[in-house]
């Protein structure tokens, strides 16, 4: 199955308590999509500057991945600038620029309207509401969310939300989006906007799943180096859509398998700066992670 | 497989963001035994005032614990008092009167001696070298230990942790003890100082399980309330040594379905205020909840 991801592509300025990066390539479309090509053909639309390095678009492609739809605008990419803390679960904001993502009008060329899965990263509800639009027949609508849009702009993220099948949110936004402390009353009022899948991103202490009649945890991986956590959550959302788009079985036990997926790619992303660790990752080494977490959770 | 554990047996003043209630009964010692006792024979050394109530030691020995080893001393019991912030992972102990607790010098009766399985609740770890020094030949020996000990009396833990096989910790306290951020670095140096299998408790988001050559990580249960997580920790070590005193059994396999175990009783110790919960629950309750952990981790 094919998907279809918008969200950003970006220069990402980062200091973790091991180094310092300017430049990078980052945003939660590349993440994406680079995380889901190990599994499934993925489509991306977004918009860079003129400034975006060609050899990364030339990456993206080379990895079977779908650019027709990234616009190349007048102005600079867009830019964040961010500090993670010791404990790496907190960081900041030091700096946003939206440049060319500001005028951002996502059109899906014609050869993506087809597609059987979407993937809805995290920018204005109404502008994943006009992806949405533009699919023909999308059998599975996945969206992901930030405080910011749950804070301003709360009717259109309600409206998308009774589109989405699945859902992804970190504790505090499902927090603030419920107005429930307790994540699994939390997860409960959130089922009931919409979504028949939340899935709870916690960082370092994994994966919660949630859905009418299931709750299914993931530890994360434990790793001797956390070095960068920037993309985790969309490297998740990419290896666990990816997997579900591979299989083309959206069952209960279809799921779990893709979630430990998600995981397994959130847990490569975050060993290297910017998604350098996935540049040199092969098939096998997913499969081996996977075996992994197998050994990491059965008894 | 019978179980000595030397530990407190306590009054709690505690309060949290669903209530409050004043000299419930508390204590290391007592949630342990009140937990492994589903599985398998405790005898509890500790010590209490004439003001605890007789009727909570019949509680205990109603059980099947044994608590001839329970002094009872001239002078009030150890009361400790608490307040849970909102979100629970912290909170501050706002009183401590370590009352008779304070000239505390465990005594182990004749018939506790051939236990084969040792637990050392967190007291300063010279008295549970005391204890151990008093057992004959136990197979096992698990400890608890708390940042306290860890920076002021770090020699006297040392020497304890080349005695112990299984030692539970918190995130904190393993950092601590440890010198290492990294929780996976943090695990190895600890296992170099003498245990063989650390545990650590990471409150409502589980328990991860190192060894030489595997790590093992179980989710805490998603509860829709978390009421009290008092004692949680030690009901987790008593579910956990209780379920391998019962196996009998101290095979990679068994460690990991006991830690399961631990987590049961976890789980259920928080849903009340003391260890009420746990006043009224049967085997078949830990057993339909096992199942839960399987149906809750399974991929």
């Amino acid at each position: 199955m094919k998907i279809v991801v918008v969200g950003s592509v970006a220069f990402d300025n980062v200091e973790t308590p091991f180094g310092k990066v300017n430049d990078v390539i980052g945003g939660s479309a590349t993440f994406f999509s680079v995380a889901a090509s190990f599994f499934a053909p993925v489509a991306v639309v977004a918009v860079v500057g003129h400034d975006f390095p060609k050899r990364e678009l030339e990456f993206l492609r080379r990895r079977g991945i779908d650019i027709s739809g990234v616009e190349i605008a007048d102005g600079p990419t867009f830019r964040w600038t961010g500090r993670y803390h010791e404990d790496m679960n907190l960081r900041d904001t030091l700096d946003l620029q939206l440049n060319v993502f500001a005028d951002f009008k996502p059109k899906l060329p014609e050869s993506y309207r087809a597609a059987e899965i979407c993937f809805l990263s995290n920018i204005h509800p109404s502008l994943q509401k006009g992806v949405l639009d533009q699919l023909r027949a999308p059998q599975l609508v996945g969206a992901d969310t930030m405080t910011h849009w749950i804070q301003d702009t709360p009717d259109e993220l309600r409206d998308l939300l009774r589109r989405a099948e699945v859902l992804t949110v970190n504790d505090e936004e499902a927090r603030l989006l419920s107005g429930e402390r307790n994540i699994v009353l939390a997860a409960r009022k959130i089922l009931a906007m919409g979504p028949k899948s939340l899935l709870i991103k916690r960082g370092e202490y994994g994966v919660l799943h949630f859905s009418a009649d299931s709750v299914f945890a993931v530890p994360a991986f434990p790793l001797e180096q956390v070095f960068d956590p920037t993309g985790a959550g969309d490297a998740f959302a990419g290896g666990f859509i990816g997997a579900l788009a591979k299989s083309a079985d959206f069952s209960a036990k279809s799921v779990r398998r893709a979630i430990v997926y998600g995981s397994v790619m959130a847990s490569f992303v975050v060993e290297k700066f910017s998604f350098d660790r996935l540049r040199e990752l092969t098939d096998e080494d997913v499969e081996q992670r996977y075996r992994q977490f197998v050994a990491l959770t059965e008894f």
